[in-house]
């Protein structure tokens, strides 16, 4: 059902993209829009616009679309008028679940669950995911320094006026680099981009730094493992520290590859010896996967290349999944109901559509395929920066889950918007880099079409 | 479309749904939940369960179904395969809307802006509105405390390890009682209930005392003046004191009607007074009607019975309206793209169905229905507390949006059981309260159906 490649009509935005953000600058804030889109005409791989231009998607909505435009598997489940229900009324699903709910959990999100993460808890966004993880790891540690999950008469009195001990004085840990979301919590683990924090209050929490490695990793091993100690090192320190500071770390909270960031990639060995200073301090540890999540490494997780028994206490999602949410191990469970809550958490209808994901991922082998075409776009990534070491540097990647930097990021602007309108979406993230987010079903010939339109870009510059 | 009347077969939660929520156990926390429903036969005002019992919802998912369920106008949405592909594709709707999003903006939200407020963010869900609120009012101050919407060196490397002066010592005041969400920015203005605030970190901002009124409002104008008038009086003072404290209030958030915390009236003079001195002290004025907005007060906002020409600089909105998102005046618009982003920012098939929900409201003109609903709700509540005075006190409400209290919680609590367990699902609030949160097509013989259950209920007490 996809196209077979890019159609070009105008430059991008088009007129009526124009036209289109004009308006909705009546309404909005419109100056981040791209483009506007015609999602009924996009297929597969492929974005149409509204100018009928149509572009080899290699960034999809934020690496948010798992298996394409219009797949004809998705499609079914909005046009089953069983499923109609589920579609109108949205519940609550914390005290009025959909009788259905519990088989589509079990066939759904725990077909996929992290290792010795039993439990599963649904949510919206990964915002609301990564927020509620947090307070999640919170309540278990402070249970744990009570000793009971018996609140004090002190504890309820003073949360209700936001001062200790009720609204404890607790951090989580997060590190240099690091994207978490937006909402105020996850903002305080943010470190991406300035523009991201800037005016909003925040909480003095501890910042470690993310290692920042030479690429390809096993090109430089000795100096990666260095720069790992370091950091490793100093996140100890900085529990230590914390905790004489009389804030506790109760969390600690890492993006398995850091995308916003930059793709900032890490060994297996840092993030096993990382899991294990946080349990050696009683923190918690939560592998944040919502861009990492859902098959585009190759795993259906990144954290299962690190080949860990047990790999972390808390791994959250969204994105791919449709829906968001973690899992977690049995003793990260609340003991109370309304602890970890709100109106919908999470929207049942998202669920049906991700079961046939999961479904569709299985049936066709996606994680075989974005394996091999993850190979093929390395490769080709490797063959560009050594025919052209004065533009691009540091290519890396596992499964699709690839990026390159650029030397200088106004010539990766440049190059972004000039792929574009050669019809090939593609997307920045930290300083330098160019990130590729394509969906599971990117093929290598769809990895042959990029090659071809970005070289012929950086023969020409 | 509707049903007629409930139809009880089993006490709820019936055999079905104890089994089911014993399964839910082993995937996550299953202590609140309810009981499981039956979407796909729940109809108009009525709920049913896996059961097979046919209860009629006067809380309809904490007062999210605006038009009963599966309202044949929303299955049509579904059902029309020209709308598929917007329940397929969710996009990355802050920077590739789709072509219609302009137009479902102008025909649908921007049909019931409040007055003032030209423009609206869209956004997910209720937390995420306010927390994106917060920071636009908090982008808003910090412009206006500089002079310039450029920010210093100082602030762009501060704000990325969470310090001042890049993230500002700055706070939003918030009233006792309030519920804004969840996530840790909105929980730092939620004083509802301990359970919802204990053991999460949370910010020393100012919490000023809401009106404890007596009812009925207009047998107590006297006392109930000088009630709002010492609560005014506070909370200037705690403006005044934050600004001493170095932490100046950038915002007042508040609801029309207090929900979560009791169902919490006060007068159109109160709040237009309070409107006044935000602006005084060059604060943002927030009004959150989350659970008050969509029309159940008889007017789509609660705050339109202010008469006020200039209510609010920011109104935030959920559940009834099915997405998320904020009304805000022309000055609280970000001058830069990405402050006020994330991946979804909402999703375009939440406002497909809006725009029918709408439609739905004006053609059927249910908002004088709910008025004269409310009246007989009202009305009833009136009748009831006269005759058992030891039982029912402090009968309030607007529209259909109604509570009534109870001596003691106890019994609160098994009234609201019993009438379940008659075909009435009822919803409890604050320490005392039932609240009633029917949909918009609840008409005046379901008021009777729920008077006659509610009464007999009390004669047996
Ligand atoms: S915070 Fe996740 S949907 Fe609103």
């Amino acid at each position: 059902y996809d196209y077979d490649r890019p159609l070009m009509k105008t430059q991008v935005p088009g007129p009526r993209s124009k036209e289109l953000t004009k308006q909705m600058g009546q309404i909005q804030n419109n100056t981040a829009i791209n483009f506007f889109c015609n999602y009924e005409e996009s297929r597969g791989n492929f974005l149409v616009d509204v100018d009928g231009n149509r572009m080899l998607d290699v960034y999809t909505q934020i690496a948010s679309i798992p298996i394409g435009y219009n797949h004809p598997a998705l499609l079914k489940v909005v046009s089953d008028p069983n499923n109609a229900s589920a579609f109108v009324n949205r519940p609550a699903l914390g005290i009025l679940p959909p009788e259905s709910f519990v088989d589509k959990l079990t066939e759904g999100l725990l077909t996929v669950a992290p290792k010795g993460l039993n439990r599963v808890q649904n949510m919206a966004c990964g915002s609301c995911s990564n927020e509620n993880a947090y307070k999640a790891m919170f309540i278990w540690y402070r249970n744990k320094e009570r000793g009971t999950s018996i609140p004090s008469d002190a504890d309820l009195s003073s949360c209700m006026i936001n001062q200790t001990p009720g609204c404890p004085e607790l951090s989580i840990l997060s590190f240099s680099g690091a994207f978490h979301g937006r909402t105020m919590g996850c903002l305080a683990t943010t470190h991406s981009k300035p523009i991201h924090k800037l005016d909003v209050p925040s909480f003095d929490w501890p910042i470690a730094p993310f290692p920042r490695l030479q690429y390809p990793l096993d090109e430089h091993v000795r100096e990666n493992a260095q720069e790992e100690a370091r950091c490793l090192e100093e996140t100890e320190d900085l529990i230590v520290k914390w905790r004489h500071k009389g804030m506790p770390v109760a969390g600690v909270v890492i993006e398995p590859i850091q995308a916003e960031g930059g793709d900032n990639h890490a060994s297996a060995a840092f993030f096993i010896s990382l899991r294990k200073i946080a349990s050696k301090h009683g923190c918690a540890f939560h592998v944040d996967e919502v861009q990492t999540g859902g098959g585009a490494t190759g795993r259906f997780w990144a954290h299962e290349h690190w080949g860990a028994e047990d790999p972390a206490d808390i791994v959250s999602f969204s994105k791919k999944l449709l829906t968001g949410g973690f899992f977690y191990r049995d003793e990260m469970e609340t003991d109370k109901p309304y602890r970890i809550f709100n109106t919908w958490m999470g929207d049942p209808s998202k669920n049906l559509l991700l079961a046939e994901v999961l479904n569709v991922i299985r049936q066709e082998n996606l994680l075989a395929e974005v394996t091999r075409t993850g190979k093929a776009l390395l490769g080709g990534l490797y063959e560009l920066q050594a025919k052209y070491p004065n533009l691009l540097s540091r290519a890396r990647g596992q499964g699709t889950f690839c990026a390159i930097d650029v030397c200088k990021a106004s010539v990766r602007d440049k190059l972004i918007l000039q792929a574009r309108d050669n019809g090939v979406i593609l997307g920045g993230c930290g300083d330098l880099s160019i990130r590729f987010r394509p969906a599971l079903i990117f093929k290598e010939h769809h990895v042959h079409m990029f090659l071809n339109v970005f070289s012929d870009l950086l023969a020409a510059h």
